[in-house]
């Protein structure tokens, strides 16, 4: 079958188009996001295209940027671009360059994304990136999700490429004259991964020549052994796991008994805390005396007599912050909220989660800084539906644990930022934003 | 910790061992092997050597058989040995030297234990190995059962050396003075395996030092999952699989929205013959008209108006065939069946399941040849309680395929052999056997 045909029965059967649905694709320049969004083009989808330049490879920055704006000029797409200062944002965050290119890009297409309207953001993930990563989950260590490897869907971020292997891109992009750049550095590419790329995957394909598909393959079966894998531990967890106000328990002859117990009892105490180093000593509690403990970062299970108690480290702080005013630093459990205000002139794209920009028009001092808590909900950016906060958790796979430590802005009754995820789209920035409240948030 | 130590922790955990228990260790006489032996005589545990000799190279072969006997004698250990014309046995099945070689190994092997009252048969597979065996099959292209690896314990056969590293027994080794032999050609390992071994599993160890006993690690781990994977699948196979006489049916509703639909779709058709590459098409039953089928080698799949019906391919045949002599040879669908007389003088132990001796004078003619049936029992060689055959499948593993096709030998209403399978200890050769019959199971 042709590429094209393949590429439209990937995104039917993955789900990764539907009718109206408009798609944002990261383009870098190289032949993977070229041949991407020609073949977006082709397929007759709406379309356009996001570049970011972390101006860190000089005259060949400048030229990947030139090359994706006379191909969106060429195929008539919108073009949306950003030059971030990437060894700045590094340095601050005391991250490596790497980590700092992908908080920044991918915080920005996500924004760029919500902002104008489009579904999916699409990213040119390969057959050959799939079973790379797989490789290296299995060599470093892993569990069965280590597995799944390069997701086709995670909510709004799709990959249609993951069929295609890298020499059909290449043929189809030769086939076709299709030009892209070549990235001399690979800078989003760690060492780890270009040494699998070129020295264990070729190596594996002496022996057996066709290793990528088939790996591949095995990928696909291993996702579907994923779902019923998950099913089952929930069907135990249910079992295993009861809430009790503040608290968890865990019947002990219960646990005991479960098989397999190691990963049920992973799969359960690692919501709390636990670390793989630590599993083995909470299994002990299994036969040890009431009384006896196991303590980690964030709560203690403790041996009762018929259970296992898991209480939180701390007990709740006073959970309301009153800020009255419109400029200042509020430093809480878990970090601190800066807040400015600027006129929207030429106003920035926040490029992260962490900072929101809020129409001050829209807003009503004093702002409560809270917990969430059930029944609360917002209208999330980009959505003319009100959610729980419960219910946007569950879409956004937070556990247990990280939703506790979530804090939120409330004016007027109204959530208008979940802080350091999303705002609410009633309080976004339009062309009538005469003035806005920009906040920043720092978590220790 | 001391290898003894984790030898026998591992042991422990895996429950490879219990008090009265005595083990038959295969043993080649390289540094694996040699090392498990001397663990089992440090642990002190009750165990005999075995040794096979496969005759394929040359004065090779004869210093190992005397280093092993010698190996023996200074440990004061049983030693079993044989010789094999494998290369007589391949040519004759047409199969490759590696594939006889294994095939002679584990089915003298497991008569020996048997004969001579072992619990388990021990091989020295170690952690190595397991990672090369994984790391193939998923090159290969397998599903969630291909990741479990080398499992330490499987019926009677366990791998007790499975925890430690290649280093870890060369160490031992040479810290003690222990011989051992070194194989030249590596007989029973295929090409493939050494490729891994010391190609490709370097290569990765470039990048990730600790990967062997990462991988490892993984493998133990993948384990589990597969055992919670197990579990979720069989709880769809209740729900999607029915019996009905000779027949089984799958509700066509059930299915479309079962999820995942692929893997749970080879789970139940796999058994009914279904290859992976027709398992597309009994899919797209689902969707197409009544009347509409997919043949299998052993199976119809057909497209009811609310179910898929599965039948057999042929009706049952005619299931009773009446052996009035002791000698000849009879034909039936799935083989032939060889019989002749001999005096017990020097008899051979059957170097193969598909070979039977039994003590003449416990049989009574006409003997019957025919299909097993529910209720049927028999006692297992080497057990001195009556077993009933289907307890005996599940087992053995077998699958309800496998199970359809096995043939019986019935002598005065005793089933006395489970054809290719295992004979009945009251049949069974002893001291005071003047005449055996013997029995060669030729299957297609």
């Amino acid at each position: 079958m042709e590429l094209i045909n393949r590429f439209k029965a990937y995104i039917a059967e993955e789900k990764l188009y539907h009718p109206g649905d408009k798609v944002l694709l990261a383009v870098s320049g190289g032949v993977d996001s070229v041949v991407m969004t020609h073949l977006y083009k082709q397929a007759g989808i709406d379309c356009g295209i996001a570049h970011c330049n972390f101006q860190l490879r000089g005259a060949e920055s400048a030229r990947d940027e030139t090359f994706v704006t006379a191909l969106a000029n060429e195929l008539g797409l919108p073009l949306y671009s950003i030059r971030f200062d990437t060894e700045t944002y590094a340095g601050d965050k005391r991250i490596s360059i790497q980590v700092a290119a992908r908080e920044l890009r991918y915080a920005w297409l996500e924004e760029t994304r919500q902002k104008h309207g489009y579904t999916f953001l699409a990213t040119a993930h390969h057959m050959q990136d799939n079973v790379e990563t797989v490789l290296m989950n299995f060599a470093k260590g892993t569990g069965i999700a280590g597995l799944h490897g390069i997701l086709p869907k995670q909510q709004h971020l799709i990959r249609p490429l993951l069929f295609a292997q890298k020499e059909d891109l290449l043929a189809l992009a030769a086939a076709n004259g299709w030009g892209y750049v070549e990235d001399s550095s690979n800078l989003t590419v760690k060492y780890t991964r270009n040494f699998f790329r070129h020295k264990v995957i070729p190596v594996i394909q002496e022996t057996y020549p066709a290793a990528v598909p088939q790996m591949a393959a095995s990928i696909d079966r291993f996702r579907e052994a994923e779902q019923l894998y998950t099913e089952a531990v929930s069907r135990h967890k249910k079992r295993l796991l009861f809430k009790q106000g503040e608290n968890f328990k865990v019947p002990v002859l219960k646990l005991q008994k479960a098989i397999p117990l190691h990963t049920l009892a992973w799969e359960i105490f690692k919501e709390f805390g636990c670390s793989p180093a630590q599993l083995p000593q909470v299994i002990d509690l299994l036969q040890s005396e009431p009384g006896k403990l196991v303590e980690t970062p964030t709560h203690r299970i403790i041996r009762d007599r018929v259970w296992l108690l898991i209480t939180p480290l701390e007990a709740p702080e006073a959970p309301l912050i009153v800020i009255e005013k419109e400029t200042g630093v509020v430093s809480v459990k878990g970090g601190t909220l800066k807040l400015k205000i600027r006129t929207s002139e030429g106003a920035p794209i926040p490029a992260s989660p962490l900072m929101a920009c809020l129409d001050l028009d829209t807003l009503q001092f004093p702002l409560l800084m809270r917990r969430w808590k059930q029944g609360d909900y917002f209208y999330p950016l980009g959505m003319r539906k009100k959610k729980k906060l419960s219910r946007f958790f569950i879409d956004q796979k937070l556990s247990l644990i990280q939703k506790e430590n979530i804090w939120v802005l409330e004016s007027a009754k109204r959530v208008v930022w979940i802080i350091g995820m999303r705002i609410d789209d009633r309080c976004k920035i339009t062309s009538n934003t005469r003035n806005m409240l920009v906040l920043e948030w720092h978590p220790i």
